[in-house]
């Protein structure tokens, strides 16, 4: 006779996970116990938009605009949340304020939800909202911001246009997530793909940027729309140095002087080798270094800055 | 001053679930108590591979087709599970004989996991697996399947191979979404989406069949490998008729004699009418109506069943 298992009330979690903290259904949670269920059309559909705005040195850097796209992006997908921009930003900051983080990575989400019924029509579902606060993270380490990274260019096409919005900042990255499994195989460290025509798109979170004779480029094509490549494009308006979105061909970025990219993980990253080719002398470059300190300037004072207001016991 | 929330100990869910067991952790739970953590990479890189089978009259319906499938899709992103194929199947037999249910839809799914660090590196993700079964769900309700599915052909391509190998069974779904979406706005119930070249490529959950002049045709490129569809490949084998995987364009299809779609959720399913077109007499075609007969009967004996054993006190 077969054994049948015992049903159990409550699922016991063995994962390790990061500090932070949660926000769902009104209620702030510590990171471990902030969960969506299986039958979430955000995990089972990918189903979902979402924004990451950082925080650095107890102040969000250029909270609106991330407000703004994510807005966007849950209108173009017909979703609505209970909580205007306003309310989010209550939330986001009541998310760090509890952490105690100083330097955090604040993610806000909106998923499709569920239907009690397990509906296929995505109108019958409730959409979730749901946010957190977890230390700050970068594409690069220390190590790779000193003498940069190493990239691979793959022949992954990023998903088209044609296909999802990409200025709808959304999750789908299977394949970001197998081009760094072939950058791996080839000894890099990260992967850039290409689009449609087989020009420089992006990689797994970041948008990528070229110097040539001391002009910038990077792609305008089927890529984010990222905040930190307009942070960038306005350093450079600011700096009189010209930046031009634009196709940019595999073999250009190989012969660049200088290859650097953007993600609000991390800021302005430099790359210093694609595949076998050293680019430029092969050290991270001057415009590089200008850029990247502009760019964290900005972080120490003004309009770009919210400022967290921390419980007085905070760590 | 400032008010700070209080931080809750555990998250009260407010969410409506449907009847099902799920297994997590080798834990077997009831659904509403299967979650994800919010930081799984199943959720936030969409990085997971799954597979469906359905219990029809208490049993599978070609249980080892799905795992097979399921484990290709493991392998091809480089994930791992603790289990092996047998294993699986007695994990997805526990779950459907402690749900009682005799019609289920039950789901497995490998996600990339978490890392304790959030790092952004996949391989340092712990993978995870879930399975649950809940109530058999279709594509088409009663009425549909008896006047036939509305479909609208919609100009959103498909994600392409480039980008996403469409063998790995997966949960990048937006494009299939936002089509949905099109569909309702010009009065349709579902939607097609197109592939790179414009042909017909397969539509939420479910791949496309026309008949014309008594032969059948589906897509050959950029699909799902369905089982359902192999399936009918196998049924017109055996009732000779003539079963070809090609490119099929839209006019094409709005001229067929009859349409179907095949999905895991529902079977073989009619549709009558595309955008403002009647299908042949926009009744459900006979062809059509053979095919999901031996489909069906398929299900009542034969090696393409496993039996559900059921607890004694099994609702």
């Amino acid at each position: 006779m077969h054994k049948f298992p015992e049903l159990s009330e409550r699922h016991s979690d063995p994962t390790t996970f990061p500090p932070g903290v949660a926000f769902m259904d009104g209620q702030y949670l510590p990171i471990s116990e902030a969960k969506i269920s299986v039958l979430d059309n955000g995990l089972l559909h990918s189903d979902a938009t979402y924004d990451v705005v950082h925080v650095w040195k107890g102040a969000f850097f250029r909270l609106d605009d991330h407000l703004n796209r994510f807005f966007g992006g849950v209108e173009k997908l017909h979703m609505s949340i209970p909580y205007n921009s306003a309310q989010i930003a209550e939330i986001l900051h009541n998310c760090v304020a509890l952490s105690g983080l100083q330097n955090a990575y604040v993610e806000f989400i909106c998923t499709r939800g569920t239907s009690p019924t397990f509906s296929r029509d995505p109108r019958n579902s409730v959409n979730r909202f749901i946010a957190f606060a977890i230390p700050f993270g970068s594409v690069a380490n220390p190590g790779q911001m000193e003498r940069g990274l190493h990239a691979s260019i793959t022949d992954i096409v990023r998903i088209s246009p044609q296909s999802v919005d990409p200025t709808v900042k959304n999750y789908h990255w299977l394949d970001l997530v197998m081009g760094l499994y072939l950058a791996y195989d080839r000894g890099a460290e990260t992967a850039i793909l290409v689009d449609n025509n087989g020009n420089i798109a992006e990689g797994p979170g970041f948008n990528v940027f070229t110097v040539k004779d001391g002009a910038i480029s990077t792609p305008d094509h089927g890529v984010l729309m990222g905040i930190t490549r307009q942070t960038v494009i306005e350093i450079c308006a600011a700096m009189k140095i010209s930046c031009v979105k634009r196709a940019i061909s595999p073999d250009e970025l190989r012969t660049a002087d200088e290859v650097f990219i953007t993600s609000t993980a991390g800021g302005v990253m430099p790359v210093t080798k694609i595949d076998e080719t050293p680019i430029g002398s092969g050290l991270v470059g001057s415009l590089t270094t200008q850029i990247t300190k502009s760019y964290w300037q900005m972080h120490e004072q003004g309009e770009s800055r919210t400022a967290i207001r921390y419980p007085a016991n905070a760590s």
